[in-house]
């Protein structure tokens, strides 16, 4: 009998070696926390996060973990719930382009919890980390695209596996154990599209992180899953609807590092869009003068259209807008934080120059890519195509600039050390207490 | 623009007068709570219950809720997970038959902790109680049969929903926010069909108990869903896979109660295994000598063989095979819990007899009765077909059968006042502060 995909996937995690690992790869992970990091500090005293907060703390045991940019601590489990919401709040976290999965939001959160609650070194964590967006990616290739077309939201679907493996590996689970997390995580695997426009996008994803650990810790007190629980004719692939592609998840495993292909979004917007911002910039650049536009025209791929064809009525829709994108790219030249809140969501001028951008497909565009043709009332034409925009695989973030985005995100929230933080993330092998990384990213307010 | 299914779903449990339902559907409404609370009580002191205290206690906030047949008192949420895990966790509790849902263990674990934890009466949460049922089944009704048969495990799936209700019904939310508290399920809804033959399976049933409460809470406080997130084109239903049946959903709501048609088990084993067991105490009956018994063929419609055709390795096994339940019908006359416990599974003639049994797919035989043939060495045949079970709508267990069940349960793990309780729940409109119920439910050697 040959082993189940959890069974290969719990050898894998189990018996992963930390030296056997290039140094690039677990470079890239330090990325992906960073950007995790400055992503759930920013919006940590928001709305949202104020609400699932006020929720889980009176519910919570221990103060076990730190919630990143604020005071409190709260247990490990509802620790998990808060920063993987905060995480991914603002669609400003990492993309695994692929599968159009967030990959940190869900698996960072255990890894952060468990390594502060048990005193754990920073390379146990980086690890982990890694360990766990490897599963989660590979897992999503092996369903996608189908998986999120049909309806479910991927990084909350495959989040969860992730979470789980992570958790496993550093609890310190052996194969079989491991295992039986992962397939706990088949059984608690959820989130849907239609659904994204809302808060209800925020539970999904917090669950994903919360009941990834939850299930490791079933794992470890002894609650086992079925072996087939991902690919078996009644699991959790086939019951989404898909036949998975099984080679996507054992295929050169610990060779090939999916989770090294993470990017990093310069734009806190939907990532499809990011080219056309890149495209309005360009003809920014050439010293239009936006009051004097006629017209914008944004064509792309289908892909482009389904997700960023839109009326506006809110910040979240803005955040996967077309039009927004666009009109405030070419009034001001940035489309950093402030261009997706309200002040500039329901500006005149913005509401007005959206109003004069249309979006049309062109299948003859490849994906990843969007060409804007702007028109202004003299009838000069400005035609920009991007086909790689700023932050893909091909023109990916420097870590300088990775670091600028989380600084930006920090002023918007301060926490006690910034710079502490940042210097431990890119040195994390060397961090012996992960207790250290924690108290500098918790609010100035937070106790010792 | 007409109302969502989450819309009209949140007028119905925020504006239900109890003084508008029948009494006879109230009546229901408390057998299911009996006999969940004895399918609970049975087993809380089991290993697969203590592993799961032992994973949340620690985790846990205030002592808010009992656990059923235990000591301990946990924060809410942790109480609806591991009460609904004990409620399904021998496959003894109730059914509903046109889904396959075991309607009251996702639901009646919110409605105890929440009436517990603000001192509500018997009557709110009665009401409470078959709304959420209600909502479940009714959702369950719109996605079957594809649903199952796709590998998506019912009760865990639908059972957030209801959890979400009734939850949303006793926390005082109105339409709109009961509403959202629905929609919040559908991010929440897992559980998949292969993972049943594992702990998983109770993972995903007390996910479902603690998730539907979470959602009302985070509902209350402000959480919203999109307003298609049940039918919507990218929503759950169509996710797993579904073109949901609507009317089911709506039709009468309020006039039929879909809740009411709830059975309850006589055997703690798989229902479609039910008849298969009344045919053999049929044939029992007559006086056979079990040691003389040559063949036994076993034969109905496809669903008994898909659900009940399986080598057994394991109790897991038994309380889902039809070649166990024979056995031990055809043996010792019985099919209580002591059948299907190890020390009866893997008994020297339990297992010979299996042996002998053979399973044949009739599709002649409809849906919910079975044909069995036993013959003897001398040759004489006894062919007996049972099509309605004991326990089946057609043929249902009386007031003082389930109350015989729970006596049986209870027995196997004694709670403070077993007479109190039973009397509680027979009279649950006068009880004017459930936190009695649930003192008389807890083990003797809990706290006041």
């Amino acid at each position: 009998m040959s082993e189940s995909v959890a069974e290969t996937l719990g050898h894998f995690v189990a018996e992963s070696r930390l030296a056997d690992i290039p140094p690039g790869v677990l470079h890239e992970a330090k990325r992906s926390l960073l950007n995790f990091m400055g992503g759930a500090i920013g919006v940590a005293q928001t709305a949202p996060v104020e609400t699932a907060v006020k929720v889980l703390a009176p519910l919570s045991g221990p103060a076990q973990a730190t919630l990143l940019g604020r005071c409190e601590r709260v247990d490990v489990l509802s620790a998990c719930f808060v920063n993987a919401i905060a995480a991914n709040l603002l669609d400003y976290d990492d993309t695994h382009h692929p599968t159009i999965i967030h990959p940190t939001a869900p698996v960072a959160p255990p890894v952060l919890a468990l390594a502060e609650d048990r005193m754990l070194s920073g390379a146990l964590a980086l690890h982990a980390l890694l360990l766990g967006m490897e599963v989660e990616c590979r897992i999503g290739n092996a369903v996608s695209p189908g998986h999120y077309a049909r309806g479910w939201h991927i990084t909350s679907t495959c989040g969860v596996f992730g979470a789980a493996a992570a958790s496993a590996r550093l609890l310190g689970l052996d194969a079989a154990q491991t295992a039986h997390a992962i397939g706990l995580a088949a059984s608690q695997s959820s989130g849907n599209v239609e659904n994204l426009p809302s808060a209800a996008k925020n539970v999904s994803v917090g669950n994903a992180a919360r009941n990834g650990l939850f299930g490791a810790l079933l794992a470890r007190a002894g609650y086992t899953a079925a072996p087939a629980s991902i690919e078996g004719r009644l699991g959790w692939a086939r019951a989404c609807g898909d036949e998975p592609n099984l080679d996507a998840i054992t295929d050169r495993l610990g060779q090939h590092w999916e989770a090294a292909t993470n990017t990093f979004k310069p734009y806190p917007c939907g990532i499809v869009i990011h080219p056309v911002i890149d495209a309005c910039f360009a003809i920014r650049a050439r010293g239009i003068d936006p009051a004097a536009i006629r017209s914008v025209v944004v064509s792309g791929p289908s892909l482009l259209l389904e997700r960023g064809d839109r009326v506006v009525a809110n910040e979240r829709d803005a955040r996967v807008s077309i039009h927004h994108a666009a009109a405030v790219a070419l009034l001001f030249g940035r489309a950093g934080i402030p261009e997706f809140e309200p002040a500039a969501v329901f500006a005149p001028e913005v509401v007005a120059l959206r109003g004069r951008v249309r979006a049309e497909c062109d299948p003859a565009i490849p994906p990843g890519a969007a060409r804007v043709v702007v028109t202004n009332g003299a009838g000069a034409v400005h035609d920009v195509t991007v086909t790689a925009a700023r932050g893909s695989l091909e023109r990916p973030l420097s870590d300088r600039e990775i670091e600028d985005k989380v600084n930006a995100l920090v002023a918007a929230n301060p926490v006690r050390d910034p710079a502490a933080m940042t210097a431990s993330v890119w040195s994390l092998e060397a961090v012996t207490d992960l207790r250290l990384l924690l108290a500098s990213a918790a609010s100035p307010g937070a106790g010792p």
